[in-house]
């Protein structure tokens, strides 16, 4: 959770990132996290701590990356003044935390810059108002508890978020199944992975739907038997 | 989670407790947890472990308390008895539980008697029957794991629940971002603080949507500045 | 959620099994998972770490039993051909884990052979796909984590899943309050134990609507006094 | 974890408060976590989740509270200055953190006026030189993550710690089992039933140790009995 | 944790069940948890949460099962009746508790009795005591939390005590890596398993111990070359 | 816990990799955890989650990173051939997992290379033989659960490490605090902080301990008025 190379030189909020072409992120939207995560050889999942506070919102834009103090959410006032439209705020704290450094207002101003949603490795508030806004979280917790604006952190420097190192201007992918990233110098390439993947699990969706094992179509039954692996009628085959 | 000065000279049953004002507690459920945390001075919130099993629940009641043992929903039914309209069952456990102390059964008892929700640190069951009856729930789990009526507690004494104090007759505000606690002989101040709030992010809330930034509203720029955290251009800017 | 025996003689799928009868299976069913549990004298719950990934679904099927190597969903495969229609797939793993070892194709196949759900220690993914298939799933987690197919484990074997042994073919009941398990032989039995409680609620259920107590009808009165429970007025009764 | 009257009107450093005798609550440390509990009719505990960073210490002292930001350790520093020889200071903060509060420093310090010792709902560090130093912390986790001093708490206000409730002065015991919280003005009462509890317990001790069996010394055959427990001689009577 | 097939037929104590030779018992002790449960096929370990409350403990001991209901210890009495020299109390609870179920007098009993070590999915309390005498104990907490003895539960009956079936007689193998379990009619083939690992490893151990690598020991630079895994230089070769 | 930019181009093990000079390494060991972090700006701990197997042991060594498939150690027996006299292991998994990777005979491996100590964020097992032999360990758990080698990771490229990134030879400093790391570059700017720290800190402890306060040492008497923090002589002078 905490900053990783962050702080070196004291808090910064940094106002110029790379960010990838936004057509590309949005097609990784499409894409998803699943088939983004195996794409990419299985790579740059947040983890599963990390939970959407809605249902069905499936959404990709730019990380804006902010370091926060545990209780105190002045770097994400920061932060707001740096976003651009599409953008998505990633916030962690420098420990762990709960509180609920996010709400409502914070949405609204999110919203009127044109930042898309929110992944915060740390609380929320507001989520009957948040949902009524349409607005899409991402978060450990669920917590009313107020915070401060008394120590600095950072914007928009690399950070470790749920596990994974996330640097602005990487691609942030989130659905109902958690949260993704992508490198943003890699972001056509994984969705060029991403679109392969997709044709190729519609030729073994429509398999499977017509009756066909797994087994067959990836021919496992070589990988059972060199296993070891057999096949047998009934449990008393196995105590002979 | 065990009951404060509880049991001191044995289990007790209290019938008679202090309650607030009820329309007041009902412009309490209005304002919401985080509102009323905030402007009680961040304070009575719950713990985070306690969530509802419904969506869009927003209710404020009178706290009948309940200490138990674990395994065991014996004092719940002594709780019945002494419950009135508008109340809100809390329920608490000695040490640890996640058993399904409540059910279906319990809520139609305490809908009969007017009681308007039930704040629980241990589970619950029948969550499809609860939710289809419209009886709201805050719990620590759903567990259909069945309880015994063997072992004595005490009702309407001080308990701890989800690391909050809490007296008989303290307002009970419950809503999807948790539960929070007012005491009692606060609550109308509670309400005029709640208020003030409510009023005062109208202002901010309007200012935000047409895109002033929190760091000019709240005088943060001052602050990040004290604190030394600087803006630059690029991150090229930190290593020069 | 490590297999009980299995593995004694290496790993083995096992093709046939014995399953309670199917009507009985159905019944049980609409009974749901706090009756069946109850019926059966509070057994055969499944851990409450075990939650759908769904809200109001109520199924019961006879289970095929799945023990894999934790990130390796190669059992799960060998599996589908061994279910039958209205059978239930239950997953471990030899040590724990939250990946993401099903997703949609799996359940497109599975759906193919009739199998009508999941219960699975460990992760799944493409939830949102699942909700709109319909397909119920019951897991520990939710993760797009891809898994591999490197290690043999065995299929219809006895498990122990979320601190619950499981046999193949016995009957899994899950709903909104978790999952139960009733020995196979047993599910007739369960059954009429289940199908007693039920008529027994339903008094129970319109006295409690009318305004009696749990207190009267259980006859618990005698009980508090028995344990030295008092009721008394108000709480400075206790200090006298 | 949060502070439960506190800060109603402010932060305070409050620096007088009333404390046990200082004689009874010597001998309450002799009685120990696990007697005292008991002996107060299984009440006073301190969750499992503070434990002791020592093997072997076996303290009572009156407590000076302290409520904090989480991340923040300004408060400790303010609570030194009222504390008096034979006290033990106990931490909170507002809402969950498990860092790094204090160290050998501030134990140097705490030593220097007298205290004893700590118990903290959040980290400690240096937990090496505490060791060396012989100054015994019960904690919640051990963290060297540093804090600020930037944000206001109180002192010597009512706080609940790890769920207990636990006003200034209040008599702390603490050993391996963890901790203890006596009200002060039971302190006498504590330890006369700690001691009544403690001959009870050398004569059962007797017994046992003789071969007596609790079944017998305790009567609970009877109520084994009462239950329908029965005793028989091998599993295959309970099929028949 | 529940009883798998426990209390079918009510509450039981079983007084007589199948113990593995004793000389073969005492063997696996010395062969330790890591080589029986390897030797075994990567079989038989309880769940990580069951730690030693001691180090350096290492002990086998034929299994007496205890299913209890959380917080009350009164099958914990029962099942002392039953034991004989060499015995190792298994312990859990129908649902998950945390209390001290078990105490330096209990430890006492079983002591006179000959039994030789605890394993309990619950709490433990006066670990000092327990060091002290050198009685041995794995549990899930420490907890001082006293327990009532108002409900039955069994003795002797098969249960799942941290994620494992344990039938009763099974032995039990306990060091500081945790605690595993050999089904007791395989008990001599798992010694001359454990015999023939020790060996190997005694084998490997010298090879490593001269500098040999594990990757030529095992042959396992084939593998990583199948794998498509590459010894590369630098960093700079990879993308290049 | 994923490697964060890792097997982009499939898995690796790579040899050659920038360390810190040898002498600043065990100077930073010198200083320790607690002083390293709060030297480089409070920057640099893995989560408290990773704790040591033993007591009193303080190591500093350049990092070997390795990233594996839970439940599979092939990675670490790759990576001892690249290891260095001086140099630590660092091991993650691309999902959770608490298996015992590692053990007695692969230290024994590491000790023959010069290998100093192990951080693991997953299990290690043997930890009788482990702290017999002195080589020391941080991990998050300890299991004897043995692994497979089926499948291919990558060494010596970036990982996340219990939430912090590590790059191969990045200093690693452990004790019984817990686990930080230094930017390998930094290595000497770190150790000049942790100097001057220690300096600044010896005087403090001196005036501590002659009864000094921290509130005066520090000048934070003015920043408690600053936040309205009042000393009062009672609580009883709060409510008037």
């Amino acid at each position: 959770m905490s900053g990783a190379g962050a702080l070196m030189n004291g808090p910064v909020i940094v106002r110029n990132i790379a960010r990838a072409d936004q057509d590309i992120v949005g097609q990784l939207a499409d894409a998803g996290v699943a088939t983004v995560h195996e794409a990419m050889g299985r790579k740059g999942l947040l983890g599963t701590e990390i939970r959407p506070i809605q249902r069905g919102a499936r959404i990709a834009g730019s990380a804006i990356t902010v370091l926060s103090h545990p209780g105190d959410n002045l770097m994400i006032h920061a932060a707001v003044e740096v976003c651009r439209p599409g953008d998505i705020l990633v916030v962690t704290t420098t420990s762990p935390s709960t509180d609920g450094m996010f709400g409502e207002l914070l949405a609204t101003s999110l919203r009127a810059q044109g930042v898309i949603g929110l992944v915060i490795e740390a609380g929320v508030r507001d989520v009957a108002e948040l949902n009524e806004m349409g607005f899409p979280v991402w978060s450990k917790a669920i917590s009313a508890q107020g915070t401060v604006k008394a120590t600095a952190g950072s914007v928009n420097v690399p950070i470790v978020c749920a596990g994974m190192s996330i640097r602005p201007g990487d691609v942030i992918v989130a659905d109902d199944d958690g949260v993704a990233r992508v490198p943003h110098e890699r972001a056509a390439w994984a969705l060029e992975q991403s679109k392969a993947r997709v044709a190729r699990e519609a030729t073994v969706r429509a398999a499977l739907r017509s009756g066909e094992l797994g087994l067959d179509i990836y021919g496992l039954r070589a990988k059972l038997d060199e296993l070891g692996a057999r096949f047998i009628d009934a449990p008393d085959d196995e105590s002979s």
